[in-house]
This record gives structure tokens, sequence and C-alpha cells, in this order.
């Protein structure tokens, strides 16, 4: 199919290639397997898990959740904190699947109780020092108190402790993600110290793109739930977490204009396309996306002094340097590395292989 | 219809104020009002102006012209650059409606003589110092050749300058947006002496929501595109274009949880509902947003020391003063004003106003 708008190209083969080492990974530290979903938001794609061997998934919200059961899988995580008002709509879903839930405190905890009608296992949300939600792994008075009306609960099985890494993201090198993962391990098996006695059975669940890819010591975890790696993007090549031929998506969009004077491309693709996420490039500004053009018959990515600068609602301004600026002339298409997947996926709701195969993703609600 | 995930409500009575009040504005200038629907992007909406009696509008992209078209409009500038490869499919569009589109090339000119099989007007996109699209308004040598090619195609009519002054948006005061605006007037003045003599029907068209707000001097225009006034936002009441009242969106979200330990308050509403713009609060950090919580019977603005402080995919935090935070609490709803109405509206595809009704937007692709 002619691409003739802002599209975002997915390469299949990486994809695979990506889900598969992740599946070995898990398989040979003997770890559960339980991939985010939220990146992709494809049943389609979710099928290329499945058929990896994956029994049991997570995902982000309720919604997410009624999409994927509806697509077949009936093992399903939401890795949010129960949300109070959404409790009564869960229970048709908590009949159909095994449906596991997060709390991190006793409000949401006893409107689970009262509202639940079906059988749900329960994790507990640690915060392992992200600081976004959970419950830190010391304050254990909250945690015997949340367990004791668990314990009461007969339709409430509590399965364990689930904690989201997320610092990783703020890492400044992969030192730093090391020392992070192996303090949320530190956190995670003094948990289960204090509680595996009454709770032999209890789960550890830990799980996101940069540890899950690059630490080797999961000791005292059960559970690995990453998500992005499906498709890797510049925020993990830059964290030092992928290579840049693991990052399977490109958006391709078309030049609009060239603009020699101040060493700048216009192109057709911006905020509602990639979503507003950035890292910072070597010349210490924002850099929204890398940018690869055709040389002759060859792909060739631009070094970083080319770089997608700013984004408004439908533009994206390129930086391109006089040596290079001659890659580019209006109604060419170029291909541009995103910063974050998830959002830019997330954003277009399809993705187009690069065999000119439609991958359809969640519809908007 | 009862709240249970984020979901965007619009004050219609406030968004029916503001297009009645930008209808005014423009008769008693005796402006042809263009009104820009990549704010609203929804034909329920545009009917609201078409009430007020509007009768050409402003798109910024050719799916949204599309999608207009079948709700009924028939005269549609597309304000974006031509985008080469979609011009044989505009084809279609060109025959049913009056079809304005955008040029800054020759490329892009050649590309329409070439492919383009019915009338079609055709502006010539001036940059007036937002350094993002179009001509510089002194590199008259390039317009005189694009006119030239014009003036030798039958099918193309070229219909005048068109500008938008979007650096009006990175105004430290209204004063500013007053001084930009005023050099854009003198910019497209120039344009018109210069040319008027051959095109003496030629339009200058200008707009974007803070000079069209906050100006009263629009000498030398014939014609006016704002498009974010219908909502407004937070950045344009930083901006001093619009009071808080003016303002008809909030996005309802549920609390999750409260960390008073750390004067946080977590929300179901991340990325994939705010996008990621932001404006600096008065502690120098990024705010995403303002705060609303029910104060017994009555709506509460917060001060700006609460406010949203981060987003990540589905979550947000909110940082909160010790004195308020006993306003929140686990399963509660809170509406926050967003930063940038354009592209909040953009993810969530759909409104609900105050009195329950659903507004439906353009469908993603």
């Amino acid at each position: 199919m002619e691409i003739t708008k802002p599209t975002l190209l997915l390469n299949k083969e990486i994809a695979l290639r990506n889900i598969e080492t992740m599946v070995h990974k898990a398989a040979n530290l003997h770890l559960n397997f339980r991939p985010h979903f939220k990146t992709h938001q494809s049943a389609e794609i979710g099928e290329w898990f499945r058929a990896a061997g994956v029994k049991c998934i997570t995902v982000s919200s309720f919604t997410m959740a009624n999409y994927f059961a509806d697509a077949g899988w009936d093992d399903i995580t939401i890795a949010f904190s129960v949300n109070i008002p959404e409790i009564p709509e869960m229970n048709e879903l908590a009949g159909r699947i095994k449906l596991n839930l997060l709390i991190e405190n006793m409000e949401g905890l006893e409107a689970l109780q009262k509202h639940i009608t079906w059988h749900t296992g329960i994790f507990i949300k640690i915060d392992t020092g992200y600081n976004r939600t959970g419950i830190e792994f010391n304050r254990t008075l909250l945690i015997d108190q949340l367990l004791e009306v668990i314990q009461k609960s007969p339709l409430l099985q509590f399965k364990g402790f689930l904690a989201h890494s997320g610092h990783a993201y703020q890492a400044n090198s992969t030192h730093d993600i090391f020392s992070r993962h192996f303090d949320a391990l530190l956190k995670m098996k003094a948990l289960r110290a204090r509680y595996q006695t009454e709770w032999p059975d209890l789960i550890v669940s830990l799980g996101d793109t940069p540890s899950c890819s690059i630490c080797e010591n999961f000791d005292g975890v059960d559970e690995i739930r990453p998500g992005n790696f499906v498709f890797y993007d510049l925020m993990q090549f830059k964290l030092g977490v992928c290579k840049l031929t693991d990052i399977a998506v490109r958006m391709v969009c078309p030049v609009i204009a060239v603009h020699p004077s101040r060493n700048e491309v216009v192109i057709y693709g911006g905020a509602i396309h990639f979503a507003k996420d950035s890292i910072i490039n070597i010349d210490g500004k924002p850099l929204y996306g890398r940018i690869i053009v055709n040389d002759g018959d060859k792909k060739l990515l631009l070094d970083e002094r080319n770089y997608l600068h700013s984004l408004s609602q439908e533009h994206g301004i390129l930086k391109i340097t006089p040596r290079d600026i001659n890659y580019f002339k209006p109604g060419m298409l170029i291909e541009v590395i995103p910063v974050h997947s998830c959002l830019t996926a997330n954003l277009m709701k399809e993705l187009q292989t690069t065999d000119g195969e439609i991958i359809k993703m969640m519809p908007n609600y």
C-alpha cells in the first residue's frame, strides 16, 4: 500500500525476535512471563505472544482488560491500583476470566470487598522507589492490616506483591538500572521473608523493560511483566537497554518543505502522531526522533545532529545539517525512529507491517 | 451518566458563548470568519458554528477535510502546506466542494499543477515570524515565480496570502502578542500593496486564537481563522488571552491513591488522556493541569501550588499542599483544567457535555 500520510511502520521480524528473546530469558530464569500489552494494544500482536507460548498477560486499564478478554485471554492482571468507580463494572469480567487486581490502600480494598461478586486475585502494589504508586516495602503495619481484611474476604485471594520499578527510566546509565533493580530485589526479598510462612504461595512480580532486558539476577522473583520491549524505542536505546537494530517501529512521514536558510525541514507528522515525549540530544535540546532517509537503494540513519526537533499539532520540524539537507525534498517520504513507542502507537491506533499488512489496535474507549 | 474513568467534560454554554463572541467580533470588524475545526474535530460542534452563521471552515489535514465535507461543509481551506503524496486523492474532494490549498514552494505547486483535475483555490503560505512553514514576506522573487505558474494553470485560482502567527503562543505577555500581531499586519500589508494591482481580489487571511481574542486592529486583513477559542485552555489563560471562566473543558478523573507523606495524589488520567504539553508553574516546574475539587456542594479551584505535576501512560501525579490534601480520597472524582485542549480532545475522541450528552469526534484515520 502506498503511504501518503504519517504511518507507523512495524518490522514484524524484529518484534517477533524481541518477543522470542524475552520468552527464552524468562524460561531460562524460571520466571513466569506475563507481558504487558499496553505498548502494542493489539489483539493481533497478542497472537504472536500466544504463538510463543505466553498464556497470561498484564494490562494497564479495565478497558484494556475487556478488550483482551474478548480476544481470548483468560488470565489478566490489571497493573493499575484499583479504580474504585469501576469496581461494579468489573464483576462481569471477574466472572469470566482469572482476573488479578492491585490494591495499595484500605479504601480500595474495602470497596472491592463490598462490591466484588466473583473470585478475584489481589496483589499488593509495592513502591520500590519510583514514588508513583504503591506502598513502601517497610510499611508492614499497613500491609498487615490489608492482609487481615483480604484473609476474611471469601472472594478475594491474596496473590502476592507486585512492583514496577519505573524509576529505571530515570537512570543515567546501565549501572543505574542494575543498582535500582538490585535495590528492588532486596526490598521484595524482605517482604517475601516476612510473609512467606503465612502465605507460602505468594508471588513476587516485577517488571519494567530496562531491568528485564539487561539484568540477569532475578533472585526471589517469580514473575516478570515487561511491555515496551516488543517495539523498543529511542528512550530505551539512550538508556543502553537495546540496540538501534532492536527497535521495531518507525514513523513514515512525507516531507512538506525544506528551509536551508535555517537548517530545517518540515514534515507531515506532529504531536498527534508522535506524542510529546522527548530525550535530551547532544546539543542539550529536546529530541523527538532520529531520522532515516533513502540514500540510493539503501536506508541511511543520519547522525544525531539531524533530528526531529519540535512538534506542533500536525507538523514536525527537523533540524538538518547543511551537509545532509540535500537528502530532503518536498513530497518524499522519510522515516523517524520515535522516542516513546507506547505513546506513539497509542495515538496512531494502527500499524502497518513492512509487508503492507494493517494491524489494528484497541479502539478509543 | 455516571463517570468511572477519565472523561472530557464540555460546558456547552461556555463553548456557545465563545463561538458567539468570535462571530460578533469578526462581523464588527468586517472580517470573513473561517474558524479552524482542528480543536473540536466534531461534526456536531460544527453545527453549533453553522447555527451561529458560519459558512466556511479551516482544517489541518486532508483527512479532516473529508470528514467535514461529509458533514456538509462545502467551503474548506486545508491550512497545511500541500502534502504532495495526497494530491491524487484530493481530486474527488476538489470536485465536490470549494477547496483551498496552501503552497509554499515550487515543488508543491508543480505537483498540484500536474495532478489536480478540478478547480482549486490556492493560498500562498507566508511566514510572519513563527519560522515553522511558509515563505518570508520579502522573498518576492519566489512569490512572483509561484504566481506566474498559478496564472498559467487553468485549474488553479490564486486566492491570496495566508499566515498563522503561531509565535503568538511563545509570547511572554499580552504586549508581546500585540506587537507580534502588529508586525504580522505590516508584513501582510506590504504583500497586499505589492500584489493588489494585479490581483485586486486577493484575500489576506490571518488567524491564531491569541491575536483574534485580544487584538482589535485587523487593518488590511480579510479573513480570520482562530480555532482553539471554542474551548480555550490553561495555555491561553497563561498568555492572558482568556479568563479561567472562558475555558469550556475539564478532564474528570478518579482519585486512585493519596500519599500525604510526599504531598501527592495519584489520579487515573495520564499522558494518553491529557497529552504532554505543559506550562511552567510558579515553582518553575512543568504544570500539566489545574485542579478543581468538590467543597461541599460547590466546585473549588485550588491555587496553583496544587497542580497536575507529572504524567505517565495512564497515571497522573498531583502535587497537593498539606492544607488541601484532605480534599482527596481514593474513589472520588476531581476535575483538571487541561493545558492544551486541542491535543487533549484529539486523544479523547469524545466529549461529554455537562448535561450528559456524548459528542463524538472524528475517528482515527
